[in-house]
C-alpha cells in the first residue's frame, strides 16, 4: 500500500488513495488560502485597466471565427462589423458577467475529492498538454499512451493534486481516437477532476459521454453536474478561433467549467507593458466568458490568467519572471472585480528539472497563490514552457505543493500552544526534545518532507550524494509501482469500453470540425 | 569592465561597481517592499504571544552569564535572583524598548550604498559564518583566507547585495588575528556594510578601529556613525552567554547595530508549537534588545528572527519549511509591535546547490520578505544549514534576489502603459514585436536574467545541456576574474595595515575574553 518510507506524512503522501480508503489530511485535499490576497495595483488603477479593456471591446472588438458564436453575440446586443469582428456593448457585457457564478463545484467520483473553486478555495492541476515527456532513464521523447497513463497513476497518489490535465500527448494514438483513450485513462486510473480538450464538437461530446458513464449519471443529470474543466485560449491579440468558440458553446450547454485564458505574452501577442498586457488579457477574457453566459446564464466559468513576457532579445517566452508575478497579483484583483474564480499557473522556461526550474516555478506559484488564484494549472511536472512534462519535476513540484498546503493550515494560538508551562519546565539551557509537551505533538507538529533531504553532509555523501533530481526520479517510479486503480463499478467500465469500441468503429472524431 | 554577456541588465548586474562608477539601478540598491506585510496571526493572537513572553521574562527570567550585564539590568529596575538569573519588570522593559529606533541608517564608504532599514526598506546580506566553502571544481573544503576574499569580491559585484557577512571562516588564519584580516578584506575589497563578530572585547574594538580608519572618521565621530552590524545569538532556551553580553554592551557604546537573534528551533531549543517557539524567541529578543537600550538609549538595534523546526525523527535542523514561513510572517508582526527593524534569513538544509536548495531558500525568502523583514541575513550562498557557503548557490541566490528587486519596483499605470493606442494599432491577430510602443520600451521593459536559460531545448542541448548549477559556477568565476578593488584613499589603507601590524605584534586578540 505504501512506499515503505518512514515518517508520518511522508508515507501517507505517496500512498495509494482509493475511494475505499478514507484516511487523508482534509487540508491537503481542500486548500483554503488563509491570507488576504496581495494586490499589485490600487482600486483606481484596476478600474483604469477595466475601463480600457471595455474600450478595446467596444471600439476595436474581437474577431470571432465561428458563425454560431457571432450569432449568439448579436442576439445578446453586440454588434457585428466587417471581417467577423464583434464589438461589445459594455453594459450588456457587464450584465452578462453578473450571471457568472462566484463559486464552482466540480464533482469527483470520490466525494472527498470534489472541489469547490472561488473565494479562498484553491485547487491544483498537473501539468497539461506537453508533446514530450522526460525522465532521467529515458531522456526527452515524444509522449505515448503508456507515458500518459504513468503520469495519471502518479498524479492519483498525491492528495495535493486535485485536477488532472492532459499530462502528455499520447502521440502513438491516432488523433481522432486520442480523446477517447485519454478520457478513459483519467476516469479509470484516477479520481482527479478531468480536463476535456476543445478539439471539435464530436471529441467534446465523446469525452463528456465517457465522463457521464464514469459517474453513472443520467443524460438529464449530466448538464447539471459539473465534472470536468476545459481551457479556451483566445488567439491573442483579440481573436477567438473556431475550435475555441465551439468549445465555449458546447461546454456551457453541457454545464461543464470553461476557463478562458488569453495567451498574452507581453512584447509579442500583447503590449510590452504589464498594464497594457493586462488590458488585452481582460478584454479577451471578458469576451469569451460572456459567450458562456449568453449560451446558458450561470454556466460555470473561470477567468484565466497566463500573462507573462518574452525574452526581448530572442522572442522566447519566459515564465516565473518578476513581470509574471506582478501580472498574477493584478489578475487576482481583476477576477475579484467580476466575482469569478481565477485560474493561474506555475510554469518555468527551464529545460531541466534543476534549480532554475524550482525557482521559476516557485516564483509563479507564490504570485498565483498570494494573488488569489483559485485554480493552479500546470502545478506539477511542467518544463520548457510546457513542451515537456518531467517525472522528476513532477515530484519536485509535489513537494513544494505539500509545503504550501501546510503553510495554508491555520495555527491555533491557545494556552497549550503558547507553551508557557513547557518553557517553565525546561527553563534555562535545557532541551525540549523529551518534554511531555513535545511528546504529545511531535508526530504531527511539522511537515515531514517527501523529497527534501535534511541529513548532514556526511550521511548525504555516504548515501551516494544523490541530488534532488535523482531522489525525485526514484520517488516517481516507486510511486508508479505502488499504483492500484481506484475502485469503479465494473458495469461503468464496461459501458465506457463499449462506447469507445462503437466510436472507434465509426472512425472516431473529426478533430477539425 | 563587464562579463561580456549580452543583454541590458545582464551585463550590468555582474559589472564591477566602484565608487567612481555611479551608473546603477537605484531600485536594486534601495529595496522598498511595495506590498503590506502578510500577517500570520490576528492582533489578539500577537498580543497573547507578547503577553506570554513578558510572563516568561517576569517569572522565569533569563540566565545572564556576564557580571557587567547583570549589573546593568539591575540598574534599570530588573531583579537578579539565584544562579545569575535576571527577572524582568514588564513596564521597565517596555519603557526601554520605546527608546529603540524604528529606522537604522548604516553608512557605506560609497554613499550610494548606504542603507536605511525599517518600515518598507529591505537590505540583503551574503551568507555568513560557514566553516566550509564549496564549488564544483574544488568540492567542499574548510574555508581559507583566499576563499574568504573570493566571496567578498563576488559579493561586491552585485547591487542586490547590500551587506556582507563573514562569508566563510578563514581557518588558515590564527584565531586571535582572524578578525583583523577579515575586517581588512571587507573594507578593502568591498563597499558593502560589514559584519563584526562578537568574539570578545579586544576583537570587537580592533574591528571597529579598522572600520573607523576605512571611513576616515574621528574617534569622536565613530560612535555616532553606524557603519557595521553584529548578531548576538541568545543561547536558547533563555540564556545570554558572556561573549554575547560583551558584544551587546560594546556595540551599543560604539553606536553600531546589534541584531538579537534567538536560535529557537522548535522541538529542540524551543517548544514544538509555533506560538510557543515565538514566545521564546520574543522573550529572548526583548531581553537582549533592552540591554542595548540600558547601555545607551536609542542605540541601533534589530529584532532577529530565526525560528524554524527540526526533523523530529533525527533532530536535524530544517529551514525553508512551512513552519519557517509562518514564523517569519508572525515575526514581522512582533517586530512591528515594538516598532523596530526585523532581521530574517533565506536558509536551506540542502547539501547541494540543487532544486531543494532553490525551493527551500525561496520559501524562506518569500516568508521573510512578505512578512516584512528589513534585513535578510544569509541571502546568498548558504547551504547545509550554514555549514557551507557555495559558489554556485551564491549565484542562484543572486538571480532570485534580482528577481525580487524587480518585483518590488512599482508599476506605473498611465495612458501610455495601458497601451490602448498600441492595441488599436496592432488589432486582431497581429504582433507587438515591432511596434513603436514596444521599440520605445523593450530595452528596460523586462528583467533580463543573469543565470536563467530561456533558450529552447535544441539550443540548450547543442550548447552542452549545462544545468543551472554548472552555469552558476561559470558566472561566479567570471565575476571573480573581473573584480577590481573599489577605490580607497591610500593613506587609509596604510593606516589600517599599520594598525594590523601593531596588533599582530601585540599577539592579536584574546577571543575568550
Amino acid at each position: 500500500m505504501t512506499l515503505q518510507r518512514s515518517g508520518g506524512r511522508r508515507g501517507r503522501a505517496a500512498k495509494r488513495a482509493s475511494s475505499a480508503e478514507q484516511t487523508f489530511d482534509a487540508a491537503w485535499r481542500q486548500w483554503k488560502r488563509p491570507y488576504p490576497p496581495v494586490e499589485q495595483f490600487s482600486a483606481d488603477e484596476i478600474e483604469s485597466i477595466h475601463e480600457t479593456s471595455l474600450r478595446v471591446l467596444r471600439d476595436i472588438g474581437i474577431k470571432v471565427l465561428n458563425d454560431e458564436a457571432r450569432g449568439l453575440y448579436r442576439s445578446a446586443g453586440m454588434t457585428e462589423v466587417d471581417d467577423k469582428i464583434i464589438r461589445f456593448d459594455p453594459d450588456a457585457l457587464m450584465a452578462l458577467m453578473a450571471h457568472a457564478p462566484a463559486d464552482v463545484t466540480l464533482h469527483s467520483r470520490n466525494p472527498t475529492r470534489t472541489q469547490t473553486l472561488g473565494g479562498p478555495n484553491v485547487g491544483i492541476t498537473t501539468s497539461a498538454g506537453s508533446p514530450n515527456c522526460s525522465d532521467l532513464q529515458g531522456g526527452r521523447r515524444p509522449g505515448t499512451h503508456a507515458d500518459y497513463d504513468n503520469f495519471c497513476k502518479v498524479a492519483q497518489a498525491f492528495d495535493v493534486i486535485h485536477f488532472i490535465g492532459p499530462v502528455v500527448e499520447p502521440q502513438d494514438v491516432p488523433l481522432g481516437l486520442r480523446h477517447l483513450h485519454m478520457t478513459r485513462s483519467i476516469a479509470a486510473l484516477t479520481e482527479k477532476i478531468p480536463f476535456v480538450y476543445f478539439r471539435g464538437r464530436q471529441a467534446i461530446a465523446d469525452s463528456y459521454e465517457i465522463l457521464r458513464l464514469a459517474h453513472g449519471l443520467g443524460e438529464d443529470e449530466f448538464p447539471n453536474t459539473c465534472v470536468s474543466y476545459s481551457v479556451a485560449n483566445s488567439n491573442s491579440p483579440l481573436q477567438l478561433d473556431g475550435l475555441m468558440c465551439r468549445g465555449i458553446i458546447d461546454a456551457a450547454r453541457a454545464g461543464q467549467m470553461m476557463i478562458l485564458t488569453p495567451f498574452t505574452l507581453a512584447g509579442a501577442m500583447a503590449p510590452v507593458t504589464i498594464p497594457g498586457a493586462l488590458v488585452m488579457q481582460n478584454a479577451e477574457a471578458l469576451a469569451g466568458l460572456c459567450l458562456s453566459q449568453i449560451v446558458r446564464p450561470g454556466s460555470p466559468v473561470c477567468y484565466g490568467s497566463f500573462t507573462s513576457n518574452v525574452d526581448m532579445r530572442t522572442g522566447a517566452p519566459a515564465f516565473g519572471t518578476p513581470e509574471y508575478v506582478k501580472a498574477a497579483f493584478a489578475s487576482g484583483q481583476l477576477a475579484r472585480r467580476y466575482n469569478v474564480p481565477l485560474r493561474s499557473s506555475a510554469p518555468t522556461a527551464s529545460n531541466a528539472p534543476d534549480a532554475q526550474a524550482a525557482y521559476e516555478s516557485q516564483m509563479s506559484l507564490w504570485g498565483a497563490l498570494m494573488g488569489g488564484a483559485n485554480l493552479i494549472l500546470h502545478g506539477a511536472g511542467w518544463l520548457e514552457g510546457g513542451l515537456t512534462i518531467s517525472a522528476e519535476k513532477f515530484i519536485i513540484d509535489v513537494e513544494v505543493l505539500q509545503m504550501f498546503a501546510e503553510i495554508f493550515k491555520p495555527v491555533e494560538v491557545t494556552e497549550a500552544t503558547l507553551a508557557y508551562d513547557a518553557i517553565a519546565d525546561v527553563r534555562h539551557g535545557g532541551h525540549f526534545f523529551g518534554t511531555q509537551h513535545t511528546l504529545d505533538r511531535f508526530e504531527t507538529a511539522f511537515y515531514s518532507p517527501l523529497l527534501s533531504d535534511w541529513s548532514n553532509f556526511e550521511n548525504y555523501r555516504d548515501r551516494g550524494a544523490m541530488d534532488t533530481t535523482q531522489r525525485a526520479n526514484r520517488i516517481f517510479f516507486d510511486t508508479l509501482a505502488a499504483h492500484e486503480d481506484p475502485a469503479m463499478p465494473q458495469d461503468r467500465l464496461e459501458a465506457i469500453d463499449a462506447f469507445i469500441a462503437k466510436r472507434t468503429q465509426e472512425g472516431g472524431a473529426d478533430i477539425e470540425q
